[in-house]
């Protein structure tokens, strides 16, 4: 069946993370994206795509910090709150009724409800169409006990990450297969 | 638990694509990747991540075409031969047992077992790290008969889109669920 190449996007399982930044006073914003990715591997890269006019760009402008906080399922109940345009400096993680945690290597709170979070300082940033395609630098990462198996890799059955393809419509419980690489 | 930043890749559910291209003479060539992500709706733009010295860069520099095969599950037994790194212009669809269909908007062919696909004219290229984010313009997309729901969305429990999180680790076999948006 054919589709329209603007509809694209609604056939990519898009992992949901929320960004959290802070304003040059200190304030911190929330915000979910679900267009992301590996950028790089040497030296370790995230990317994300922002619009221009969005409150998350305007504070890593300013100090060039963000955290990428995986969500899980349980952060499906919270979309609509932090993906709300509140005013500049409205912090949206206590709208949501989520808890700030300090991280570790950049200024910006990570939030605890996440599965797991990513510590990213801007690398370089390129207008790509309508948006910016913005890049960190991954100085620290974690994940919440309990949500990492053995062999190193996230225990998906357990954290239950979220994701996104269209609208209202989001995956979630997801199973863990192995196949061969080559 | 705390984890190095170049660990943060394990952390992110990333939707597996096979790339389709064609050389200078019109063989094709096809290769996984999941490191890609939705970058703008006006114009769509799609994008991934590519090592410079990979076959499937080499191709879309010479003729600037791409389609992006989206994986359902039936593909995680194929990923180690449609990764094997074959001579350039030996043709991976054809050692994976796969079948080629004309594109409507771009030389290269998709591959028929794909769950879904997205036609691709290269818009912009920049190197990120160890990696080059390849942007494409989505010319025309099309999902397989029966994947597509009345709602405009992707059916995933029908689809079994397949994503990767590390090395032999995928997922699959996803949930649906609505939440509310703002």
């Amino acid at each position: 069946m054919e589709l329209e190449g603007k509809e694209y996007p609604k056939l990519l399982v898009r992992p949901v993370v929320v960004i959290t930044t802070i304003s040059e006073r200190g304030i911190p914003n929330a915000a979910p994206f679900s267009a992301n990715s590996l950028v790089s591997f040497e030296p370790p890269l995230y990317g994300f795509s922002c619009s221009p006019a969005h409150d998350t760009w305007k504070n890593i402008r300013e100090n060039g910090e963000f955290v990428v906080n995986i969500a899980g399922k349980d952060l499906g109940e919270l979309m609509h709150v932090l993906e709300t345009d509140y005013p500049y400096e409205d912090n949206e993680i206590e709208h949501a009724g989520l808890r700030e945690e300090n991280a570790k290597a950049v200024n910006p709170p990570r939030i605890k409800e996440a599965i797991a979070w990513i510590e990213c300082k801007l690398e370089k940033y390129v207008e790509l169409g309508d948006h910016i395609w913005i890049t960190g630098r991954a100085l620290a990462a974690g994940v919440k006990d309990g949500f990492w198996k053995e062999e190193g890799v996230l225990d998906v059955e357990k954290a239950r990450p979220l994701c996104h393809i269209a609208r209202e419509f989001f995956v979630e419980d997801m199973k863990e297969k192995k196949y061969k690489r080559a």
